[in-house]
């Protein structure tokens, strides 16, 4: 079985681990633990939705694939100065095939020192935080640099989670596993891509509408 | 504030409730609530990851919109037989915006009889399950009839989410949000909609090779 780690933090995007979970999940050769700080519940960021930590980072040694997703200030914040954290990322990293990371997850990354020198795509309105931890910001969907998959903000996590199913378990099972989803998205609105349209107005809304 | 009920039971599926979550719970004019059987955690239908519920149905009596994710067996079976649940949807539904579906939770709706003389989406291989609840298949990523709106399977929530947002937001508040959670999806293999990649080989991958 492949063992894929997915770190839960107190503050965290629902979507940012859930993303990449239901497409891993759904292979029988693959084992998912959401693993945390400690057993027990988190809450998103919004305080809306609790989720489980069901292993503790000090009973995981090691993971074939590592996820670190993101979320937003206060929770984030501790994340990226919480050094045991860092050093456990950096420990189930120096034995994994992939380390990944959705959304602002890549600073978490870039605070335990993997993303140094690398391209790594991240949430848009986080881009320049990765220049502090020694990466280059990338605007791909999912952005591959050596073993570091890192994906772009929030919904981006289910592109990367496929993309992860092609390489771990082969081209037929992840289409398969795409179908099972029936990911075969529609946006609504079409204003999901931020180069085009993280426009001056539409930003106001993001920054002093939403939560 | 709106109020939203998301109605989580053990072997649901994550992203059917955490796609429409993750646009709704953006906005700081909703207010959603996890409501289930009874308060505390539920596992989704391959036991990797707990959900809490917060709020029992029994002390939940009014929803503006009340979403009704699905799973599979044998939860999902629990949920089609489950006669108190179904007053309830009832209860809720009579009351409500809108009443809605994700993927099987169709079914759900179907048997609490809500969705009897309508059309409705569901994942695609629950298409005929649908005719017994008197509810003709819309092969539609997203199925309104009147005030029910239902998604085809997984993550068709997120385009529910998002197609809710704008009705209950407004369009530009909706199109913030689809930016925040930069929606702009680029999947991987390109095999998500059944009409043209359910094939033989690949369905039977599904059936026999995943969760």
């Amino acid at each position: 079985m492949l063992q894929v780690a997915i770190y839960l933090f107190d503050g965290i995007t629902a979507l940012d681990a859930v993303g990449p979970f239901e497409s891993l999940s759904r292979s029988r050769e693959v084992e998912v633990s959401f693993v945390g700080r400690q057993v027990g519940p988190v809450r998103t960021g919004n305080r809306a939705l609790g989720l489980i930590v069901d292993r503790s980072i000090n009973d995981v040694d090691r993971a074939d694939v590592l996820i670190v997703p993101g979320g937003g200030a206060p929770g984030l914040n501790e994340a990226l100065t919480d050094t045991d954290l860092h050093t456990w990322i950096r420990k189930i990293d120096a034995a994994s095939r992939l380390t990944c990371s959705v959304c602002t997850g890549a600073l978490i990354l870039g605070a335990a020192g993997q993303l140094e020198g690398r391209r790594a795509s991240t949430h848009w309105r986080a881009k320049h935080a990765l220049a502090r931890f020694g990466a280059t910001y990338s605007a791909g969907r999912v952005t591959r640099d050596g073993k570091y998959m890192t994906s772009a903000g929030v919904s981006a996590g289910i592109d990367l989670g496929l993309t992860m199913c092609g390489e771990l378990l082969g081209t037929e099972l992840a289409e398969a596993i795409e179908l099972s989803m029936q990911y075969d998205p529609s946006p609504p609105f079409g204003t999901g891509n931020p180069e085009h349209h993280a426009t001056g107005e539409r930003i106001g809304m993001v920054e002093n509408r939403l939560r």
